[in-house]
């Protein structure tokens, strides 16, 4: 009687199986298996033990037919989450005993002998739960996250992640890639105010920095004709933490030489397609639907939309132009636009339910949402009374429909449409679960521009190449410029982004320069190690990187990253399972050369 | 014409092949190429550039017969490791131009179109070097990394990580263990002298530390149900620097549950017997010799023996009691042993020479080396006039041997007299260099006793598990106790170690009380986390860890662990390229709530 190929990886000096492989095929063998004990029942006269392990369960029966009795009282006696070592022979379950829902289902093990080698205190948390009970909450879940990892949910995401990693690097090992290692102990970077410090003990005052990102070094490998990089990269961030985001995490980090566009997009469809496959998602396109940055902002309001519903954002200026409507008219007299979205449907809600959107736009920054419904024939709304025909007949509208409209700069009006947009998406039930829309974002700005202060801020990041072509056109106007930039995007969802880079030094410092860092020693002592590479002969590159704890999670269906990390820290950048971060005691940090402070400069305390 | 598949991964909209890679059979193709100028000559009439990419280099022909003027020129003007794409047609060479030292020797291009994309200033340092010429100083190679990294010598060293870091992982998947991540922001260890803190902004006065191993929470994935766990993990040890050590280092982390030593011990020889596979080494044995702690340091003096060459330390304490010699006679009377090596040869040495390995067994620590040559049928040294027949017939030494004793308690002969045997084994070329001789050591003692206190230290680390045996037959002298740990050592250097683990929660604080810590509440604030999760039903469980960067070396014959790690520090622990650590301005420093401070405690300065 042979077990499976990966029954027998997993046996060991102290079992001959794990527990939850074991199928009618190994009735009549005595077995050897250790676990956890899961659930327990005592009738009287049987004992049943479900014993899990990582690859399930498996029924473990003691009776005085086949077990001494004090086998059977040590079995009745056992506490939950205990761990056990036993021996039994594997026999089929009757019939009517056959459990469907369990993977051993049609066999149970009689054991002849038990023996308790890890038992358990009472668990703070239940481990086994009944269907349909409550979860802890999070917070002591995450407190006890050693029993909270015992749950076969987090054990399956865990799975999934570790065989995403596998596939990953199979995948990039395939196309030529290395996987090559850069240092942790790092360089403070330029946008180091959210940069993690670490105290030197052998150079006093001097502090390295955890690195937010490999992306100088892997510029530099670049540089150095390693061709094709890849790492699953951790990095650090030190900043107030949003509810979805961790200090560390970790990204699938590619750079490659010689290259365009076109190559790394490809690379990159290739390589989400086949950790999606990995996931059971059969259906990845081979190729991901594309679209501007301007396109994307001027139909959704967003750099990263979600396809799987429509509801386009339009540009009404040209029918507003002609109404005797001053809030309307005032805004277009000013430069602005009026855009709105019409959403089918919409006019059959309440007063109440319009204002709510209004709430999502406003706190989006817009001034108001202008509304307009057509019920029966007949329009209704601060509007309805100086719409011409003409301007009925251009918005359109069906019976049924609500039209919003916002009048304001793009830069206003995008965002707050887009909220409205996505709420009522989500409120008209329009979006398929099941859908899965990969798009690619193309043609991003090089630079944002500060509306008050004209100062140009990186949109992607310094070391992204702008659009030669834009260059050539616009010398003089960098806020005109697009860089080459790209952004993955799933159902809304960024999932990567990455560009090709500035690769001749002159360049570089130009850009430097447009972001303020004029002044050449200031660029020398931030970014010399960069311009040093460049100035030694850089090749066309570019890359991408991808949040891989977003993947995973997505992949796994998981609420919260915190679900696709062993050891997850909250929203205050907590452990609070090993309890991190800790005081030190002030002796040990004179090993540092540091002492603690207050916040006021000026009053160190020791 | 079909080009190689390995060529066709790396094409791309830049190139149509690499340029290592074109061989006779791509003779006729119209190709595009990019890479760097390695060396190039101008012959007047022709021009001819070595162009180098990550796979080799290809000679480019630039002539009049088949390309412009312009084009020659630009040829003729590249500066060395400049970046430049062209298109030619690759042509054979005539019979006597092939160059059989380059793979691709037998053809050239004869270029018609050239382009200089990525100028380079004159490089720093050369990377083109002739044979036999001279490395620069490793010190300007740090400092210039960019450059040095180009060298194909350093390239083919990562080549080898990356491609071991891939089997490495594939054998671990493919036995059922899981790659799972844990942090690198975590909670500063028992050991935490040589902890890196990081202080953390949203915390004031609170430190994340940076792990020194993930052994804890591999213990926590055993308890969680995972089974098996790999991960290659980044660790960091903040200490005085050897020569060949890293602050950040590189470890292949395993961990297993329902294991005994057999268990991992052969799958250990798997895992290295695939690496060392993948590096070329084909004769690796399946089982690995295996040797007690004890059997070593007696016959050794070490406890990772290099067994390429024999030369062992034997016990002459029966033959010395029985001298009339005082040193001895009085070592021997305080309880201590003589121990000693005879050197085949090793009478042909002058005193000078015999000098220098006395001078190394003081530097161990012995008072000095007592010194006994036979030659010409002849005794000679102090002690030649006390020998009796029965000591020299005991002694057995042959014409040529130089016997050197110590008198001393073992942990001062151990030591001594391996330096003296592997100092002797050096000069008399009794290394085979190319034999690999793996061992296994077993049975290390589970603690090592300060001679003077008497107090305890983990000669592996606390969570080794005690054997069982010895704790049943002596349990009141834990001195007595061996360890169920292994270490796994190739020629006398350790690759890796590892043990069995304490699974039961009372074994383990009893364990900590003999290590000094006893107080309840200060294991719980130490160790709580792991405590816990052994008391929640702890499996039997064990692992191993290997250097990785260690194993790196070895294999690819590098002299230091700096030339298989990209950007690696110094002995002194900085980054000579990048720049790290540096000084941060105080403003920056107040945001972490932390000043720098003189080592003298007490006197804070901003």
């Amino acid at each position: 009687m042979s077990s499976s190929p990966q029954s027998s990886v997993l046996s060991t000096t102290l079992r001959s199986d794990p527990c939850g492989l074991l199928r009618r095929a190994d009735v009549g063998r005595t077995v050897q298996l250790g676990g956890w004990v899961h659930r327990s029942r005592d009738l009287g006269g049987l004992v049943f033990i479900d014993l899990r392990d990582r690859t399930g369960l498996v029924q473990l029966a003691f009776g005085p037919a086949w077990c001494a009795a004090d086998v059977q009282h040590l079995a009745a006696a056992v506490g939950v989450e205990s761990v056990v070592l036993c021996e039994g022979e594997v026999v089929a379950r009757e019939t009517e005993r056959v459990n469907p829902d369990m993977g051993t289902g049609e066999v149970e093990i009689r054991v002849t002998s038990l023996k308790i080698v890890g038992p358990a205190v009472t668990p703070a948390l239940p481990v086994a739960r009944g269907r349909g009970e409550k979860m802890p909450a999070e917070e002591l879940r995450l407190r006890h996250r050693y029993l909270d990892l015992r749950r076969p949910e987090l054990q399956e995401n865990l799975v999934l992640r570790h065989r995403l990693l596998q596939v990953s690097r199979r995948y990039l090992t395939d196309h030529g890639y290395l996987e090559l290692e850069t240092p942790i102990l790092t360089k403070p970077t330029p946008e180091g105010a959210r940069d993690y410090l670490v105290p030197s003990r052998v150079h006093p005052g001097e502090f390295y920095a955890l690195p937010q990102s490999p992306q100088i070094y892997k510029q530099l490998f670049m540089c150095c004709g390693f061709d094709r990089y890849f790492q699953i990269a951790r990095c650090f961030r030190d900043e107030d933490l949003r509810a979805d985001r961790q200090p560390e995490f970790t990204q699938i980090d590619i750079e490659a030489s010689f290259i365009e566009r076109p190559d790394i997009m490809t690379l990159a469809e290739g390589l989400l397609g086949v950790m999606w496959r990995e996931a059971g998602h059969a259906n990845v396109p081979a190729q991901f639907e594309r679209m501007t940055y301007a396109d994307a902002m001027e139909n959704y309001g967003c750099d990263r939309p979600d396809l799987r519903y429509d509801l386009r954002l339009r540009d009404y200026s040209s029918v507003f132009a002609a109404l005797d409507f001053a809030v309307t008219t005032n805004a277009l007299a000013s430069g602005a636009r009026v855009r709105g979205v019409v959403i089918p449907g919409g006019a059959a809600w309440s007063r109440k339910q319009v204002d709510e959107l209004e709430a999502l736009a406003k706190g989006a920054g817009a001034g108001g949402l202008l509304r307009l419904r057509k019920a029966d024939g007949a329009y209704d709304g601060p509007l309805a009374k100086f719409l011409t025909e003409d301007a009925k007949a251009a918005l359109a509208l069906n019976d049924g429909d609500l039209a919003l409209f916002v009048a304001a700069a793009d830069r206003v009006s995008s965002p707050a449409l887009d909220r409205v947009r996505q709420e009522c998406a989500r409120r008209l039930e329009l979006i398929d679960d099941s859908a899965e829309r990969f798009l690619w974002v193309l043609d991003f700005p090089m630079f944002e521009q500060d509306p008050e202060s004209g100062a140009l801020a990186a949109v992607h990041h310094p070391f992204t190449a702008p659009n030669p072509e834009d260059m050539a056109a616009f010398p003089d106007e960098p806020a005109r410029w697009r860089a080459l930039a790209y952004d993955v995007v799933l159902n809304g969802t960024e999932l990567g982004g990455g560009s090709i880079r500035t690769s001749d030094p002159a360049t570089q410092s130009r850009m430097f320069g447009l972001l303020g860092i004029g002044d050449a020693e200031e660029q020398e002592r931030r970014f010399g190690f960069l311009l040093e590479g460049l100035r030694a002969g850089a090749p066309p590159h570019g890359g991408i990187a991808f949040g891989f704890d977003r993947i995973a999670m997505l992949l796994s269906g998981a609420p919260s990253l915190r679900d696709v990390i062993a050891f997850p820290k909250t929203t205050a950048a907590r452990s609070l399972f090993e309890g991190a971060p800790v005081s030190v005691p002030a002796d040990d940090l004179a090993q540092l050369h540091i002492a603690v402070r207050d916040a006021r400069p000026g009053s160190p305390r020791e």
